[in-house]
């Protein structure tokens, strides 16, 4: 089924289907490191073809390795590993089914695809005893999927908490050093190309949905799909949440949280949930600026472990694409294969209204006396307890700012729409929650 | 060869060596976490025996589970796996030889053992055809071992840089928050446990010099030994020094350092070094304190990726442990062995002397003229260029503190020679390296 190399030995052949900017690198890379790859490998690595969309445009590779049938590539005999970075459902999870089925080993970057379909890909790659790896999907260079499927398999996972998304990251940490609103910083984002012409995805917390679900399917032994992780983006975060949140010795960042929480009956359940929230300044994910990422992990045994790079980018995502792509290789050369799915917990999803979270709430008030104290009965009768007050301003610009304990988020959300309600509350101008603290 | 389970399926039988905090913890989780880890390893693992030195002492396992004799329980037909925690060179080298050229796989967190005999115990198990895990015998439970072997498998490593000792950076973030001199902390570190009785090898460097060979082994795809590693420890830190550090923005750390360096014709080598540093407070290591470890790893598409976690203590240690345990046995249920020593680029080793390095430098000088012109005329004959200096005191008391840019090492410590050598230096009092900065 493979192509012998020169001196007998077999070479493993590579498809990659997309030359976006990680495609690129990846065929750049597989050109000049073949030498290390090789010794790594343990066989010769040869790229077979690059499956592009418009065979018209100039690309950095030899043009009899490009087309524009990428099925056609993948049912190649001599393609051994398949390297999806075309991004988006169809035709991509055809393409790597197929493959699968077909006895080659996938390495994907397509977390949109696998926040859905990890299931029935990953047991395609069973039956067919075959690898399906996706380190570059969450977290670009950074090792995640690994460590958490890996070095944490003999730990106890409670939580993981990442900042996952580059563009949201950046956005946040401008807005939070110039003092600029959203509209424009998503604009400049956009002109030094952090924000795409769309930034639908990232803005509103889709791909930080998409990555939480992969990583609470991993570290939860649990099925977990983009439609069970609660998902709120960071379009409404104003420029005075983040100066509000500076007076909380707290900054503003958009969260992926995957946690292991009980239920009313005291059973385990998983949280999976993405909102941009306050953290103390004190906690690391605090310190991670631009387009950097990290994710924090916290684990019986373990305790917390963070890890951080770059989430993003050409090179970075390439190497850890590259990575998987040497693991895969390495397994079609001496066998063996990496860790399969593995969902046996399979335990139920929390509905965000029983996850215990912590509310900020800023308001603009009446300014006359007993706002304060109609304002805290709406959260005595529902049992939320507060934690710190601020009151701002005056007249006109009389401003009410309360961070709450930890309760039930429902009672939280049904004290926010009281105060709504509330005569003396002109307007609830902001809701974020708050994380990252012990209480 | 191995007991079948009770429905036939097969069972992964273990054998832990040595009973100390680690060991004690790994015995504990298996027994805890059995529910899990046969869910995980897909079948079920059961503790075969636990060697120790001591069978009167009393232990939190079943009394018939105990032996003094650890070579007839790695000898067992029912043990798939050794675990082994007694730490040593002898007879750990012996048993874990033993066990692997019997096909069993072998996990340990024996860093001295790995600084010297890998290459032999790594031949071992590949001619046997099972698995050597060790990622805990660097940093604890922070994953470091498995991203850079596979995560990293498709990049080029240039630098991994680490704080990978508790017990040293405990007594220098003591220090540097106190200001007690090192003997007094040194003292109160064992005092709170974070100390053995002998620190010899925490304090000389020893343990950092192992940990620095293992990571550079595999970070360079060359057999690196604790012979390789350039080691300098930290009982000749002062109070001062870390004063004087603050001034410049700094603080010490005691660092491993792994480097891809060019030779003077140009050629690659390896350098792995450990001494304390200076490091500037900005520096992502800086802020790693306490008993806390952090490596660094700067990769050529990947960029600069850091893992932070804690790098001692029973539970963390197994949770790395348990890990390498899981991924081990599941390899013997499902086919297949992780990743194999890698030697393949065989890069000399590059002496200190040749490695670009820079100084900070200490010292009493004569309160008199042209002390400085004497001063800096020693480096500039040997083309070591100065980027700092800061003179201090008066009188008895006149202290110049020198600052150097990049230049090779031997120059470095020559230009420190010949100021002891200078009428107008009463002594060089502190000589420590900058790390950390881009220049």
């Amino acid at each position: 089924m493979t192509a012998s190399g020169a001196n007998g030995s077999r070479t493993i052949g590579v498809a990659v289907l997309g030359m976006g900017n990680v495609g690129a690198e990846v065929v750049r890379i597989i050109g000049e490191n073949a030498d290390d790859l090789k010794s790594r490998v343990g066989a010769p690595v040869a790229l077979r073809g690059v499956a592009v969309r418009d065979l018209s445009r100039p690309r950095k590779v030899s043009q009899d390795l490009l087309t524009d049938d990428p099925a056609a590539l993948v049912a190649r005999d001599d393609v051994d590993i398949v390297v999806e970075l075309m991004g988006g459902i169809d035709p991509a999870r055809e393409l790597i089914r197929t493959a699968l089925q077909n006895g080659k080993s996938v390495v994907t970057a397509n977390k949109a695809l696998l926040a859905e379909y990890t299931g029935e890909l990953a047991t395609a790659a069973a039956d067919a005893k075959v690898d399906l790896y996706f380190e570059a999907a969450v977290a670009g260079a950074i090792p995640v999927v690994r460590p958490l499927m890996q070095s944490l398999a003999g730990d106890t996972v409670d939580r993981v908490a990442g900042i996952v998304n580059g563009t949201t990251n950046f956005i946040l940490s401008e807005m939070a050093q110039t003092g600029a609103d959203y509209a424009a910083t998503l604009a400049e984002a956009g002109r030094l190309g952090y924000a795409e012409a769309d930034p639908t995805a990232d803005v509103e917390g889709y791909d930080a949905a998409a990555k939480a679900a992969i990583l609470a399917s991993i570290a939860f032994h649990t099925r977990v799909t983009a439609a069970d992780v609660y998902r709120q983006g960071i379009s409404s975060v104003t420029a005075d949440d983040l100066v509000a949140a500076k007076k909380f010795d707290c900054t503003v960042k958009l969260l992926s949280i995957c946690e292991r929480v009980r239920g009313a009956d005291g059973s385990e359940r998983v949280s999976a949930r993405v909102y941009p929230a306050l953290i103390p300044l004190s906690h690391p994910l605090a310190a991670v600026n631009g387009a950097f990422n990290a994710v924090v992990v916290e684990a019986e045994n373990a305790g917390r472990l963070m890890f951080y790079g770059q989430g993003a980018g050409g090179a970075p995502t390439a190497s850890a694409v590259l990575g998987d792509m040497v693991m895969a290789a390495r397994n079609k050369v001496h066998g063996g294969r990496g860790p399969l799915e593995s969902t046996y917990a399979s335990l139920p999803i929390a509905s965000i209204d029983d996850v215990p979270t912590r509310y900020y709430i800023s308001m603009k008030v009446a300014d006359k006396a007993g706002v304060l104290a109609q304002v805290a009965g709406e959260f005595s009768k529902r049992s939320v307890s507060i934690a710190a007050v601020r009151q701002e301003g005056a007249g006109e610009d009389a401003r009410l700012i309360v961070v709450t304990h930890r309760a039930p988020d429902r009672a939280q959300s049904e004290c926010v729409a009281a105060l709504e309600d509330l005569e003396s509350v002109i307007k609830v101008s902001s809701v974020l929650r708050l994380e990252g603290t012990d209480d």
